[in-house]
Formats: C-alpha cells, structure tokens, sequence
C-alpha cells in the first residue's frame, strides 16, 4: 500500500506512492506516450467497465457504471492514497512512516473527449463543480481524512497523463506544507489585525484594478501582487468564506461563470497552454476562521531550475500588472 | 532594478527579475531554442568580451578577460539581482517590496564546451569548487548579502537556458524558504535531542546501508529517506560543519572525488538526465550551529503536476532503497 515518509529535518510529508511505481530502470528508457485513442480511453461512454466503479454519476436514466451520464466519478485506477486501514504513525530508527490512507478520485468532467473546460457551457461546468461539492461533503465524514485537495493537470508538460478532461480529487491524511503555510500567515495577520488577509486583499486589488483579469457579482480573478509565475491567477470569493462546502447554489452558477472567463481568457491569450488548477480550502473539522478558500490556476510555460528548487524562492520574469492587462483584453 | 517582493499571506518572497523579462505576449509563441554553437557562445575561448568583466579566473599566464583560463567566473548577464543600491522595505498599501540587491555570477566549468561535470578529472572539479570557495568568502563579506547560493541546471528541461557547462552563484538579501525550513526543523530536533540531526541522519544512513551510493574518507552520497522525487541525492560531510567555507584544501580534495564518482552513476544509470543540483549552507554571520551544509542533486525525470504545485507534498512514484541500489551498481 503506498505510504507517507516525513523528512526528520523539516517535518515535511512525501508520499511514496507504490501503486504508481516505475522500476529505477525505466528512467533511462524513452517516455511512454500518453494519448489514448476514443475507443480505449477509459473516460469515455462504452468503456465505463474500464474503471473501478463509480462513486458518483449525473444521469437522467439508466444504469450505475453505463453510459448517458454527464459527469462521472470514480477511484483513481493508481491510486496514491487508497481508503483501507489507519494512518497510523510507524517507528522507523529515526525516521517516520504513515499508511498512505486517504482517497484519490477522478471526477470526468463530460462524456466528450475533446471539450476542454473553457469551452464548455456554464451549466456543464456548474455540473463539475456540484460534483466536487458533493464529493467534499461526502469524504469530509471520513475521520482519517485531514484535508482535500482539487486539481486539474492540462497538457502533458502539465503532468496530465490522460487527455479526456477530468480533475482528481485527494482525501489527505495530513494537511499540506502549504496550505499550513498559508494558514499560519493567516493567523498571524489576524491576530495583528482582527481581519482576514484575504477579505485585505480583495479590497486592496479591487481598489488598484491593475491586477484583475475578470469579477462577477459573488467572484473576482486576478494576478496576485507576488506571482510567483507568470500568469499565476488566483479565483476567490468577494465575500468571507472559509470552505469551499460553504459554497450555496447562488455562489456555485456564480463561480462556474467565472471560472469559464478566465479560463477561455487564458486559453485563447496564451494559446491553450499546459496549465495547473487546484483548490485551496480550509482543513476539515478544525475552524480556521481567518482562512478564505479560493482556485489557484498556474500555465505552465517556464522551466524552474536549481534557484527554484533549492530554495523554493522563485524567479517571476514578468510583472503581475502586464500579465493582468495582457489578459483582461481578451473577449469571452 | 530587479525587485523582491513579499507575499502577504505567507511571508515568502518572490524574485521579479525585470532584467530577464519577457513580454506577455511572448508566452503564445513557439519557445527560443537555447542551444549556441562554439563559435557564438559567449563560454568559449576567443569570446570573452561577450561576459560582463571576469571577478575572478584561474590561469598560468595572460591578461584577465583573454582566452588561457581554466575556469572563470563572471557576472550574469541578465542578472536576477544587482550589486547596487540597499535592499530595503518598501510599502505599498497593504503590501512589501524589496530593491533586488545581491549577486548573480556564473562559474565557467572549463573552456570545453562539452565536457559535462561527471566526464572531467578530478583536478578540473576541484578548481571549480576552488571557485565557488572563493568567491563564496568575497560575497560573503558583503552586509547586503545574508546567503549564497550555488546551482547547476543541466539540461533544457531542467532550465539551462546555455549548452556550455557552468554553475551559477546568487548572493541573496533574503534567507530563502527551504532553508528557513531545514533551519526551524534542525533547531527543534537539536533543542529537543541535543544533537545535529544531519549528523544523526548520517549515521542512520551509514548503519542501514540500503540508501548510501557512494562513500569517501570524509563525504556520503545517499538517497533520503524521504526522498521527494526519483533520484534524490544528497551529499554530504561526514563531519559536522555548518558552512561550505569552513571546508580545509583535504575536504576539498574528497568532495571533487564524491561529486564526480555521484555524478557519474547518474549520467551511466541514467543515461545523461537533465538535472538540477544546489549547495544548502548555513546563512550569513549568524550562527547556526545546529545546521550541516550539503549539497542536493535531482535529475529531473518527473513532472510535477497540480498536487505538488497546491500542496508543497510530493508523490513519489519509486522506493529511495530501490534507486540507490540501482545508482551503486554503476561502476565508476
């Protein structure tokens, strides 16, 4: 089963996880091709069989694990966390290991192989998004999971292995480094200030506008202040919400809308980039009142190197400000 | 000027290096090729006056900035910072910025522009070393300066941006993130245990075996315990010593023969991977005598996807154990 090891220097979380594994050798051979053909993408209708059993489908009729569905979920054929056993902390010498407990699904978000997101309909996309929340309740009940997470990985330098679209949900054991991060910084500006750093932000970046790419009634998009990538386009909230379950239906047609203007602002200024988009939303079960959840959505269009990897301090070579003008031109 | 500037939220900083910029638009268009021919690549002998002024090189005879050296070092071109001006705080509403002050050089390996890290002599990786000492001591003594960095980025993919095999060297105004990290976990572990947990870590790794690939009178080279990614190597001094500087002409001498015999399993094991390589030392002045410097080597055979980008934790697809009993069977 895969495990967790902790790094004794900083307490940081790896997940080794043994069910994706690669044999050392298989690294210096010639990469895998990736692309699947229709007719056997496990994503698509015909091949539900192809899956582990679904844990959630939108259908108007027909049978669980057939076809007519509109978006679909189900476990990660690989998964890098599976839902048996107790994420117990093992002794190793010095060192820590944890079963690698949790939950790891693929949420498909229609039935066509082709349809990137930001050329969907906003109903589909208010489907997907309804299937997250239904799927963030759901293992929130779960009591070994700490903490969930949402991406999308797009193109394969995106790390996408699969090109049918879908996003992947995580059931974490542990909460993550950065999420802890941003909690603890939270923390520490309200208790300096009495206010959510995140509801300051808002206020500050809708009073410059220099940095904003798109705003709805209930959302706004834009470039934060210290990207640390070109690009880097943060999705929040206008009002104070600290999980995404908090989500009401209003709030949801409101966020599909806003999250298909960005992105088809972001797939046509850029050119259908590779891109990385996930969730950040408060841990489960303890209040963190001073958190605010929101997408974060990153293309992929650099390289980092060594600077970047050996001190997790990133070099932008772009100004926040002319990325967010560059995109706020682009049409709906 | 380049700029730092400082995310509100978490407190880490972000290098926006104006000098290097691209413009917006230029991410929709198809990527440079960065390979350079002998002729115009700016490394090689005859081409000197391409660099900024040489601030340091090794040669038996000739004028400086002439051909002849053995290896030089000079400042980057397209500097992420700049040794001018004082890195203060600046205000900006809500948020913080920084002059982007400090250093940026590049270590010229050889004249050869093919000869890679792993096929030199010893003798040549010991003058490159040399370099990194001395011009480690020379920044070290400037008070804008509070920790250097030195990287190699091998490979496009790992984002070389030239073929000429070089090193690059940052003297930052800020202690990055990883470190801050290492340095709060090893000072909890020492406040706790009394100990270095380096030194620990290097006795657990010398008892278990299973991790070591290489071992010289006075240097290991293993696979972390809780490696983040495929072939993670690190390292590091069997004494305990805080910085890179407090390295005699012995420990120097052994290291070439580590980092050469490491480096080239790597390039044998795995066929000559794109990889990234980084010195972790102690910060600037201040003690830290709990901390033990290394250096860090990661081929880049992955992609990294949305779950590491939104959570900081890894998934690791392969056993640490496995690649280094892999590494060890390549012979020198």
């Amino acid at each position: 089963m895969p495990q967790l090891r902790q790094d004794i220097v900083t307490g940081k979380w790896v997940i080794i996880a043994t069910e994706r594994a690669r044999r050392p050798h298989s690294f210096s051979e010639t990469k895998r091709i990736v692309s699947k053909k229709r007719t056997t993408c496990p994503f698509c209708y015909g091949n539900e069989y192809m899956t582990p059993l679904e844990v959630l489908a939108f259908r108007d009729n027909g049978e669980p694990n057939s076809s007519g569905w509109k978006v679909r979920v189900v476990p990660n054929k690989f998964p890098a966390l599976i839902p048996e056993g107790k994420p117990e902390l093992i002794k190793n010498g010095i060192y820590f290991t944890m079963n690698g407990v949790g939950a790891h699904e693929v949420v498909i978000h229609s039935p066509n192989h082709d349809l990137l997101l930001p050329l969907m309909n906003e109903k589909q996309i208010e489907l997907v998004l309804k299937a997250y929340l239904i799927r963030y309740k759901e293992l929130s009940e779960d009591p070994n999971i700490k903490f969930i997470h949402i991406i999308i990985n797009h193109g394969k330098e995106a790390g996408a292995s699969l090109d049918h679209p879908h996003s992947q949900l995580f059931g974490l054991p542990i909460v993550p480094n950065f999420v802890l991060d941003e909690l603890d910084g939270a923390k520490r500006y309200f208790d300096k200030f009495k206010k959510c750093v995140f509801c300051e932000i808002i206020k500050k970046e809708l009073q410059d506008g220099k940095r904003i790419i798109e705003e709805t009634d209930k959302f706004i998009a834009f470039e934060p202040f210290a990207s640390k990538l070109p690009f880097e386009t943060l999705i929040i909230p206008k009002k104070h919400m600290e999980s995404f379950s908090d989500m009401g239906e209003n709030d949801l047609v409101d966020c599909s809308k806003i999250i298909r203007n960005t992105m088809k602002k972001i797939y046509d200024g850029l050119n259908d980039p590779p891109l990385n988009y996930w969730l950040h939303s408060t841990p489960l079960r303890n209040n963190h009142e001073h958190y605010h959840w929101h997408f974060e959505i990153i293309p992929k269009l650099t390289t980092t190197g060594g600077f970047e990897l050996g001190t997790g301090t990133i070099i932008n070579t772009t100004l926040p400000e002319e990325c967010a003008k560059y995109l706020r031109n682009f049409n709906k």
